[in-house]
This record gives structure tokens, sequence and C-alpha cells, in this order.
């Protein structure tokens, strides 16, 4: 971080280039992690930075976040987000979250309505993107999740950053 | 919670009366961490009660969430928040934070720059309320931090009802 810096000011995202946003984001990530392993204080600046960046793209997030999984296996937690009160738990399996913990693949919903089993946290939601978190081992660790107010909220840009980002914190958190 | 209501709701808040809404918010966070004692999943809901609550009463909070005292004692580690990204680790003593993890008393701060030691994690704060987290033992587990655009931002309402969420976070998370 530069001299003087203050740390909200990783907040702010100048440019309307949705690869640009997004790879400032990436790279606040690795700044903010760099010597800092402990995963919730590490997903919780993720979740502010994924809102932050959304929001300045005027992409109407309501929900930027984590879930991980429990310690009881097969079963996700409420981690560490931004926006309105969530669901805190979920089963390998159910819904959007459920299924990208499952096949350890990024879930990319246009209309949660028609995605089979939805588990609506916030009836307002019309799109949705979860990538799930996936260890060296092959172990599911948790996933990333966008909620947007619009359908058709994420596409392939967003598949591409969000699964370097992804990566970058199985790289930089313990679990 | 009722049936077919949507947790997202949870963050509504329809009174303008600061005591009212406080209350619910206690009542809230009591319903959320019913047969939940997951210390991340209760603390990342809390900050979004906090965040909804205060933005309903048109307080300008900035920054609502939670520090806990890291494996290393002595030290402050960010927890789940809602808002502009935050400092990692903060010392024991240093700021308002520190200040009340050390003192285990509450710290309100009516205007931040004449608090010694101030900590900026956003140079646009104005004024903070920080209450310490303290569990039966007399170990500080960690803190719950507010903070305002304007300078006078909390009162001794606040701190009533921030102390008696502390006093429950203490009774239903397992840190």
């Amino acid at each position: 971080m530069s001299e003087g810096m203050h740390h909200a000011e990783y907040s702010s995202f100048s440019s309307q280039d949705r690869e640009e946003v997004l790879q400032t984001l990436i790279d606040s990530y690795s700044a903010l992690s760099t010597d800092q392993d402990n995963w919730i204080c590490n997903l919780s600046n993720a979740s502010s930075l994924l809102w932050h960046a959304y929001r300045s793209l005027n992409v109407n997030v309501n929900w930027t976040g984590f879930y991980v999984t429990n310690v009881e296996d097969k079963e996700l937690i409420l981690g560490p987000f931004q926006g309105k009160v969530a669901c805190q738990l979920i089963a390998f399996g159910r819904g959007v979250c459920g299924a990208a913990a499952e096949s350890q693949e990024t879930q990319l919903v246009k209309d949660v309505n028609k995605f089979p089993g939805h588990i609506a946290c916030d009836g307002e939601t019309k799109s949705e993107i979860v990538v799930p978190i996936v260890n060296e081992q092959g172990k599911t660790l948790g996933v990333i999740d966008l909620d947007c107010l619009d359908y058709e909220g994420f596409g392939e840009v967003d598949k591409k950053y969000l699964e370097e980002l992804s990566r970058l914190i199985v790289k930089t958190c313990k679990f």
C-alpha cells in the first residue's frame, strides 16, 4: 500500500471497463493478502472489494461474499459477506451454492427462478454466479457467491476473473 | 423465522425510533443464532444487521463489523464487516479499537480526530463507537466497531444496546 493511503481507498474503482476493474480487484486482493493468511480476515476484505467493484460498474449486486465448507463435510456455512442477512447452512448439492460446491464447477445462472432447487435467501435476487474454491488436494473449501437484482447480471468475463480470485484465495489463505 | 420469510428480510427495519430498531436488532440476532454457535457465521449476519439497522435510522455508518483477538494475544485481527476495505491488524492499546480491547470498556468517540493515536482505516470517518466482547473468564474475544461519516454519530442509547449485543455474542458463539 502506498504511504499515506487509507485501506478504504482499495474500495474505490475508477474505470468503467469490466476487465480493468476486475483485474484491479485481483491486484488489490493480492496486495491485501501479502503476509496475511488468515482466511476470515482475507475473505472479509475480499467481500468488500467484490461489492465495491461491481457497484462501481453499476452492476446491481445485492450480495457478495462467501460460504465455506463446515467442519461437518458436505455442508456450507455462511462466511464473510456484504449485503443483507443470509441463510446460514446450505447442503452440498442444494441450490446454486450447493451445486458449485458439489460439482466443483462455476454456476453461472442468468435467472435463478429457472434453477432447480434454488434457495432464496433474498426473494429479490434475479441472477447469480457461484465459483467453487477447491484446494490442491481436490477438496471444496468453500464458494464465492454473488447475487444480482437484475437478470443476466454476470457473464464469462466475471467467471474468468472470479475463478482467478478463487485460485488466489487457495494460495493465500490457511483454512 | 416465520414460514415463507426470506433471511434478507431481517435486514428490513421499519421504525424510526432508535431504541425500537436496536431492540429489533437484538431480537433478530437472537433468532439467527438459535442452534448456531459458529462465530464467523453469526458475526457475518450481525454485521449486516448493524449496517441495515443504522442506515434505516439515517445514521451515516460507513463501517459496521468486528475485530477479533488474534491467536497471538494482544492483537486484533479483522473479522466480518460491512463497508469499505479495512486495516487487518490492530495492536491492543492502539487506536479506538485497541483501547476498547485493552481497557475492556466501551469507547464512545464523538470526534475521532481528537482521539489520541486514532488509526484511520478510512479518512472519511468522523465518529466511532467500539464495544469490547469479553468472555466470562475476563478475556477480550474481540470488539464491535461502528464508524460514522458524521460527528457524534453514536450516544448512550447505542452503548446500551451494543453492550447487550456483545453479551449475547459471548453467550451464543464458540470462538
